[in-house]
């Protein structure tokens, strides 16, 4: 491909959802990229449980779809232009966009936990469009280049991923450790390589889906724990020697996960808070927190993950491609949806392709 | 005072808690130190809440009263005599005395935070004696030196000192940040002091008793609120420009103390839990913490903060004096102790003199 | 001062320097802010080391004045006016402002260093203009509101007081610790007040002029050491009972200084590199090193210390205005700077007020 | 085995070092565990370089042989017998041993960094013997079982393995990193596999031998150095796209490997020194340090490594095995210790066994 000849067209084909459980294709120019900016052909992009809850229910919390929206922010893809300023990058770069455009100059990004940005532009947060189309125009330091030896779909994975990596970071995971990690959805089970990765040793996980399970034994956890069959907190004990797992990661939402977690720490253990429960208030257990000199992390989303997270799976200690369970082009995109939403057992992750397969 | 020969006697007298609401002054044998501890001629004690609550109820938690204890664990005196194998210390040093002997083995030791040692000896715990008498012998490494310039209550009083301290190191307080203090007992009284000797600018404290917040004002608290008047939220986010406080400490082991201890907090904010709620669970907002970062940090006694402590009170930064209210001599321990329980809005610290004022 | 009418001229005084000992005043005209920016009415410049060395040599390293410059990065002022995208501040605050803005995209800005940033543009640094003039237009995240309490000098001298604030940060200094400073400069001097902000207890400097080490004691130093009168790794083992100090600090960019500030550390000691000697290469004793375990810090500007420094300074811990020894009208700018030039033993810091006293 | 039965015979064979170059096999009265001891039936010790520079030179810096001494600290085997106060261990367990014992006292043990501690009693450093005997005695807590899949060979090598881990810990080495190592005798090829575990994914040593930079691949470098043959300054930077390695390891005792070290480090990088170069002053570039903020550790053996390590090794990221070149029973010291001596080029790592192979 000549870099600098990426041809670009006028329009092109988007999945725009109008209503819950209504997204059509529609056609809509292609953007054109600022001058800080690069326009991405996208190339894969994997389906998150966020864009099914707002498929679902028409918003999450305080984010309500108010007007039409494209969907998807876990995406990868190729230059295809760049915006006149930007020196980075190039045309024909094979690259994993980074979904949260940053203001750069809050107290929060100025301290690097960018994360926490109040004005934050997040892929497919109302009232921001998302990557469910063929080009996004997006600003270049949200945009890595992969090497060749990572698939778009590894790349686009590079998202959740993430999300482990940043959990990871906050409970200072070390080599040698033991992690328990509580659901494994697709942010669980990325998280068991972010784990492989900081050195753990024993990665125990828990979840209520045998196929979840099976696929947390692929991509490397030592112990499995079905929770409809077992206690997890007295099995961790049972497995860690009456100890207690040095780290723990919530994934799953659930409150009794979250208090599980908890449990199973030995004294002066750390965990991680990832999934959000459904409801607020959840009880936790003030006495054994205080007593054994548990540290908290609440963990939102990530912030500078994207080159370790690049250089990790570029290292090939684990396959991600083991989590895609299904795959379907952009026009399919309505079809994709509902075969993911009603189908959360079988449907691990789901990777759209904007560009054809 | 001669150094090598300060004068011991056989026998001592010693405050024996029989039952609940019955302590008798006994005459014990004075102890004799073993080969790497040092006997400590008693100066002063500081009457502690857990004092308090094991005279009025027999037990905390786990901790059961079983047979006769002497209480009291916030102590300094003057070293009488040394094991063989002591060489840090001599007849005639004035010290502090930090109450817990830890294992010096195990794993939490030997990574520096031994107040996680599960084999610990804390004075004043079932089943071990505490320091309501005119000699205790403890391990030489638990005893530290204190300047001329320091008084024995004050270097009693850097026991409570201590969590407030360590309170302030788990939670990486740094100086310019806003402190909110939930609860202002003692714990709370002198972590104020810890907050801005660690820099804190604005230390906020919240309580219910307006002479705890009136001696908060004397110790550097540059704002108070009494929680049954104004809703402390409400208040902390007003001062802080609607921002929120960077760390809070919840030291009142009140479960709506500790939720406005969150809710107080700023995005990234930090919070160091040390009060112990009566019931166990709690409902904390995990959204709330999630989404905004927070840390959350369980605190247990202190670690490596004896020299600290009395490096930071010998600097004058605060005076701890102005927190005491009553001083009994040692005869006196069960009124001392009838006089805190009963009269516990206007009796902030009261100091048991074993040797004579 | 209504805020909205703040009236701004069509020119301004400047001084410029075109030559080495050869500074003029020259009629600009006053800078536009962009979107981004705001434009200060400069009310207090300090003159800093490097200023007087780009005076005197023409030079800095790398950095050559290759065409008239405009000198003076210390600076303080009141806001004239704002790019329409300036939320954050308004005509008539009084600000401090960070005289480095950076490019908020590469990796360092993103991981909370933005002191890195190789694209940083530095007032006064060859090619760019400082702030001996009466505006400057500058981006708005790099001016940072002050409380009536603070003088425009103590905020200019926030500058210097960051790289204290830094070099303390850095080190991990804490409170109750022993600092030694080699060399009490302005930047030496702001750091005596950085480390009791940071709760050292002992500060102990070290310096050849007389007139420093009676500033240092003004700001807070506890002991002096001229080191043309007495060893300073002696004395420093003195004064801590052989101990050593916890934290050093070089700021003299003296060599043997810098062996000094290591020679005087305990086992574990920290030592934070701020001077910048005239060679390169300084011989340090690697085995002392790595047999103590030391840990050293290279100190470049700062990052995120101005709200710190702000609230530090606000707090009146110490009054900077005590290092203040010369105050010139930006006028006589040239003067300011031959004074200060040859004068060195007595001027410790010189402001210069561009919009009269 | 019977782990309440071990034979344990009265006396044994020591080779002891009576002269430069000569050890002598003596028979020995086998040790007596004091009650926090156990005895350990040694089944593997390593030769490290410390005990060929005894062997050679008759001391170490201040460390003089001044009487006969066992030499040998890497070490490993099976307890023989338990002091009546030993909880943690019982006869026949396997066990890894930590060689230096410490006081647990002092500030240096209680903070967590007892490899500071002024008091250690460490093997094979006079006038401590060391472990090439059949049985030594040693405080329990230096102690710590092996799992079966641990050979007795690499539960010896932890030992050098703890130092590459205490420097990765030092210098906060994390997944995705690039380490240059400079020098890859037994503590950098160590080094290696804890570069590894703690998720470097580009690995890149320097030395002079072939056959050391061949063990270094087997290990897990990713790219190797021959400083004869090429500058590895400006090769480091060509493999790093002229950024520089985020983490370097000085092991080698080199001057101008130091140097190179440093030099070849990004901006905000990191450099653990653990070689001691043969002269004390090593001339190191201060304004590179300054200027791109550097952060460089001293470290001196290890503290808190030896469960981690052993989790480590026994997940099985790499085999230590590989390091091994020679073996030689107790009887033949002085014969390996004279291979070892004259053969440093092919000989990588020997071990002795005490008890038969």
């Amino acid at each position: 491909m000549s870099t600098s000849q990426l041809t670009v067209p006028q329009t092109m084909k988007a999945a725009v959802m109008h209503d819950i459980y209504d997204i059509r294709i529609e056609e809509r120019p292609v953007p054109e990229p600022a001058d800080d900016e690069v326009l991405v052909r996208v190339m894969a992009v994997g389906i998150c449980g966020s864009d099914l809850h707002y498929f679902e229910h028409g918003r999450i919390g305080p984010y309500v779809v108010k007007q039409p929206i494209v969907l998807g922010h876990e995406c990868s893809g190729i230059v295809a232009a760049c915006g006149r300023g930007v020196k980075t990058l190039k045309p024909g770069d094979r690259v994993a966009v980074e979904p949260g455009v940053t203001c750069g100059t809050c107290d929060a990004c100025k301290t690097g936990r960018y994360n926490l940005c109040p004005d934050v532009r997040f892929l497919a947060t109302p009232p921001y469009d998302g990557a469910f189309v063929q080009y996004i125009a997006i600003r270049h330091d949200f945009v890595f280049p992969i090497p060749d030896e990572l698939s778009f779909e590894e790349a686009a994975l590079n998202e959740p991923f993430s999300v482990g990596i940043h959990a990871a970071k906050r409970s200072g995971l070390r080599p040698g450790s033991t992690l328990a990690i509580m659901g494994v959805g697709p942010v669980g089970l990325t998280a068991i390589v972010a784990g492989r990765a900081f050195g753990a040793r024993d990665i125990i996980v828990t979840d209520l889906e045998p196929i979840r399970l099976e696929a947390a034994r692929k991509l490397g956890a030592t112990h499995t724990i079905n929770a409809r069959e077992e206690d997890p907190v007295v099995r961790i004990k049972e497995l860690t020697g009456g100890r207690g797992a040095d780290v723990a990661f919530e994934t799953a939402g659930n409150p009794k996960a979250l208090q599980n977690a908890l449990a199973s720490l030995r004294r002066g253990g750390k965990l991680s808070i990832v999934g959000l429960p459904p409801q607020d208030e959840i009880g936790l257990n003030i006495p054994f927190i205080a007593d054994n000199e548990i540290d908290i992390y609440g963990v939102f989303r990530y912030a500078n993950t994207y080159p370790q997270g690049i250089s990790i799976l570029s290292s090939k200690l684990a396959d991600l491609n083991a989590m895609i369970t299904d795959r379907f082009e952009l026009r399919d995109t309505q079809q994709a949806m509902v075969n993911a939403s009603t189908n959360k057992s079988a449907s691990v992750k789901t990777i759209i392709y904007p560009n054809g397969f």
